[in-house]
């Protein structure tokens, strides 16, 4: 059976049954369904063979991302959020870090976390005022992060930190969850994506050993993490853009218009046809991003590849792509379903909620826009 | 002092002050924030003196909506909804009738609703489904309604019934709160405006007198009253547009990007321009509304005048404006406040919610475009 | 007779039965339509009647703009846009030039011709390089400017020019079409408008009195010029969007789809709807702006209030308004008439090329939306 | 040498020296740069080996088309639309018709033509009216056919007809270009696209062969050889793209605004960023369209599995998606210019017209969104 097989499997038996999450609604280490999910064997899908994962694909990620948003888009950010963290392991951690740490994520399908983003340096990570000083064997790390997903309840989390001694010097930096000195604060009350758990930290003289740091400059790591997280993140909204095109169907198959049903009314279909052909381009750029992704990966020398390149193009305009047009769909569809679509009885309010997070999360599209002129616009023009 | 600035006052006193509405809150004649509206005499401002109200315009009404709309867009739809029963009972009820239940809204500030769409209907007026029958001197009304405002205390609502022995024939009928075989029944949760009070309602056998029917075709009849309640929604968009620019504004000031604060930001400042630009549109096509309803309401015969014309177009092409370019605003400034932008503790959330209702409710827009089409397009091709 | 009454009859009479202009065609003095526009005494229609005009109200002028624009954008334009120099002349010319320059525009119905952008300046009016400096009782003006429409046989044109001997000090001069130094070259070929003749000219030394300059910072002066013809500009719009709907109508009255007139085809009807509603919110804002200048106009000392004001607000919206929704509508209509519409053949290419232009002179979006920021967003902010 | 190397190596020593197009301009087979083309191996370059042809692929011709484009689009259209005749002869032609006619189109370079569209047809081709009847061993054609490119100079058309004894029995028929009673008509003045030669024609009792006719019913071959050319007219918006980036990006090295080089104002890098991205996602469908259609063709009885599908999805989604997403560009980028960038003189005006192309030609959005939820999401929502 394929992964894909695998999630379908799941998200029938198990997803569609299950209640809708509310405000409290946690999926933490705890959460039945999230224990369903590992016992489902699909925690952390992606890690490779030799940590004990099943080393799925980029390709098969965005299929599995998708599937899961489809029915349940927090449950699917929880559960692929981790490749941040994990890939930055995998890649910069040294040998023994990663052994120590990753291993546990497929077996017992625990969650790490990343802390990058802080009130004040928001999208401009060379602003971050975290900090770390080397003192001895140790790194002691001071600061505060505003979001974290999964952080709560993650083994470690990974934070990036700027060297309180050379300020253009940035570290990402593997702190376990029962660090002393680091403290989850409040969990934020997020628009959509109920759920998931998004969370604010501090570090105060936390101390941890000097081997925890990554190789490689920290913003470049983390840029680098980000291109997985990115495609799974465009991929939510071809799950999410299915289940409204299906909402509006099933809304189509029963509600009347000018005496016929409005499954064969013109303006209804037009819209149809529109967001199909839309969900059609949002798919074929995160297959393609997720196949650039898999052709660095799988070659020689990832690790090295991926630091060299920092930014993945495709990933990014995957991510940029999926949350301009599948705010498109949800804004246009939101109106389809006449007043009950207004109310929270009515599962396109929670699906349009959902949609924003895309355009918002990971770099806005003015930090996006910006980047690719910066680098694949600017630069390509001043050297041609 | 005029109504306007009444209106301020009653905003910087009492609005800023209050707690925001959650989803238990509701806006009914107990509540704290309407009691002192009362106090204030803003209640159903727009009552003719000869009733006991302030007669205020419709022009001054869109500034009204819009300042309430700044602070709470759903304290301001519960408080100016009931123009839509009121001016239908105004215009179309018997002098007794009128006398009867007018006065009652300035007095004690009460209120009334009105009960229009159905689950099958939908925005297709004429299937509706409630009826009516004559019983000697009674109407005798059954039948279920959607979505009512206000309605679990208002004093009366208009009903919009089918004559059960002629399906051609509708009428919209007064029935009072406390009437025999009508019942409230659930609240909606709505997405947005929270504090509004949206409820169904079922009629069994529900007897009124048959001096309760209104005059005039009831379809008619209400696409009268929904003129001067679209205006006002279309409103709502200019002051949720200038509460977005002000946020926006805010957080600009504090906000640093590329070592300059945000405000002086070039792409910040188009968008700025942009929203400002849309903003004016939006006053400008709902004060040319409120004029052209100001013109026939203080001409000669004002209630024929109306039903001769029924919807007014620049009415609805407010609606549809407002709608179209204050979700486009929302949809823009929503990405403008990084990660805290999609948390609960920011009010642009909320604000965005309140801007999706415009162009759902009181006909949606691709009801109001067919509207426009067959009225002002198509007949007025046939004639030319 | 009313004046649009006037202009209906010209449109009928004149314009209807006239050749469509093509790249060859000047819409001068000597041309045959502009000959008939003049013996309809519609000529300058603005001019006050102290200078022999008739003293028509923007109002009215919105309503003349759309009418021709209606059938030949190009004639609109070169007929509306010296109101840009003899209103800066009116205003802010001595009672001497005003008198020796403005009669022979009622009387011959002749031109004049504004000297605005430059190729370096653009947009930036402060970048200006053609200067002026003063000899004796002569300013001695030299430098090159880039668009100026009606030029060639403009009677007098306006200039904007730098003191060459502060660079900060900026003046509008008046220079006769006969002036030595003062040569007219190219016109350009424009992409629509075909029979507007727009040039480009050169200042080599050319001195004219000193008297010729206006008062008041030339800038400034300028700004106030276009608040008149940016109103001219956007009601374009209005006649050039009933022009398409009305295409579109005659279209689809022979057109058969899915065997049915396509005017009885409900997404062709959406589409319609929609672009009625957008030509409603164009022309309401057209009409707010020419309110707003018509109340300065008439009220007291107008050249000082408008001086005061410089760039009106809704002047500037109306026009970028209708330039994006103007767009907008061209382009969804050009896609509306099947393989025809990409013919020259057909009208709405040429419709749609005229339409482009609203957008991109007398200031580009970019150039307002910055303007707008400044002026009504960041300058209140900075009070509130 | 790759094939687009070759082209490139075209595009360099033959097209950036080539004088502009004009409404004269014919890329017929005497026009030199059609000979330089021949001449460099490239004519007709996907048609198989066993034709003589150099059999390259959707995925290669994907990126010829947008190089071509890039210099002139409309030799990029007249050079890749011979692929919808030759395809559908090489698919369902007799092996001995095939034999016959495409070996030349290697050969010689010369030109095959469709006639499909016609006047009250339009794009319900189920409406078309020109018919075929059998007369023995020929097949006689009557009827007038609208939009053909390169039409007066093919070697031979295929013409969509219906069977006069048979409403609904449809061929494509091969006929000669010397056929007697075939009659090539006037040529189109289109709006962009310069170059490209358009015609009417008229079949009067032209017969041909009753072998001429391709094998299985014709819309839904004539479906087939669409797939093909939807991709390459999609392609055309690369190369456009990327030429508006570049003229962008030319203009912005040079202008100035506020005190610094256009290039480092932050609006303009926006602009440039999105642009970037949406270019990105135009190819990636192209891409995507192309890797479904090479896979088919590459597989096993590529004709009957082309047959099998008709329509292939990717390929209209990807035709209405460059189309759409173009226009936004080009669109975008027109504003952009200052004045200039609405004469004739600067090239954004040109390439806006040719980008207008896509959108309406070979199925305009609305009758393929109209096509894709009738096939793809109402039948398989009734399956579902």
């Amino acid at each position: 059976m394929t992964v894909v097989a695998e999630t379908a499997r799941f998200c029938a038996d198990v997803l569609t049954c299950a209640e809708l999450p509310d405000g409290d609604t946690v999926y933490d280490d705890a959460h039945p369904l999230w224990q369903k999910f590992v016992a489902a064997g699909l925690a952390n899908w992606w890690l490779p063979e030799r940590y004990g994962g099943r080393a799925f694909s980029l390709g098969d990620s965005v299929e599995i991302s998708a599937r899961l948003s489809y029915h349940d888009p927090g449950f699917a950010f929880s559960a692929f959020l981790p490749i941040l963290a994990s890939r930055m392991l995998e890649f910069f951690g040294s040998a023994e870090l990663a052994q120590r740490y990753l291993p546990e994520l497929s077996g017992t399908g625990s969650f790490c976390a990343t802390l990058g983003s802080e009130a004040r340096a928001g999208s401009e990570l060379t602003n971050t005022e975290t900090t770390f000083r080397r003192h001895g064997d140790s790194l002691v790390i001071n600061g505060h992060k505003q979001f974290s997903t999964n952080l709560a309840f993650a083994r470690f989390c990974l934070v990036l930190a700027r060297n309180a001694d050379d300020e253009r010097d940035f570290a990402v930096i593997l702190v376990p969850g029962e660090a002393e000195g680091f403290r989850v604060e409040q969990r934020w009350r997020m628009s959509g994506l109920l759920g998931t758990g998004t969370y604010a930290a501090t570090f105060t003289d936390c101390a941890v050993p000097a081997g925890n740091a990554l190789n490689g400059n920290g913003i470049r790591v983390l840029e680098v993490g980000l291109n997985g997280s990115r495609i799974l993140m465009a991929a939510m909204a071809i799950g999410m853009s299915r289940r409204i095109r299906d909402l509006s169907m099933e809304y189509a198959a029963t509600k009347r218009l000018g005496g016929a049903p409005l499954s064969r009314n013109a303006v209804f279909g037009a819209r149809m046809g529109q967001l199909e052909m839309e969900l059609e381009t949002i798919k074929s750029q995160c297959d393609r991003a997720a196949r650039d992704y898999d052709e660095l990966y799988l070659g020689a020398r990832p690790a090295e590849k991926f630091l060299g390149q920092g930014v993945l193009k495709s990933a990014v305009v995957a991510k940029m792509h999926s949350g301009q047009v599948g705010w498109k769909i949800a804004s246009a569809a939101s109106e389809g379903f006449g007043g009950l679509g207004y109310t929270e009885q009515h599962e396109i309010q929670r699906l349009m909620r959902a949609m924003r997070h895309i355009s918002i999360v990971e770099g806005s599209d003015d930090v996006l826009r910006d980047l690719i002129y910066g680098r694949y616009v600017r630069r390509a023009s001043r050297r041609g």
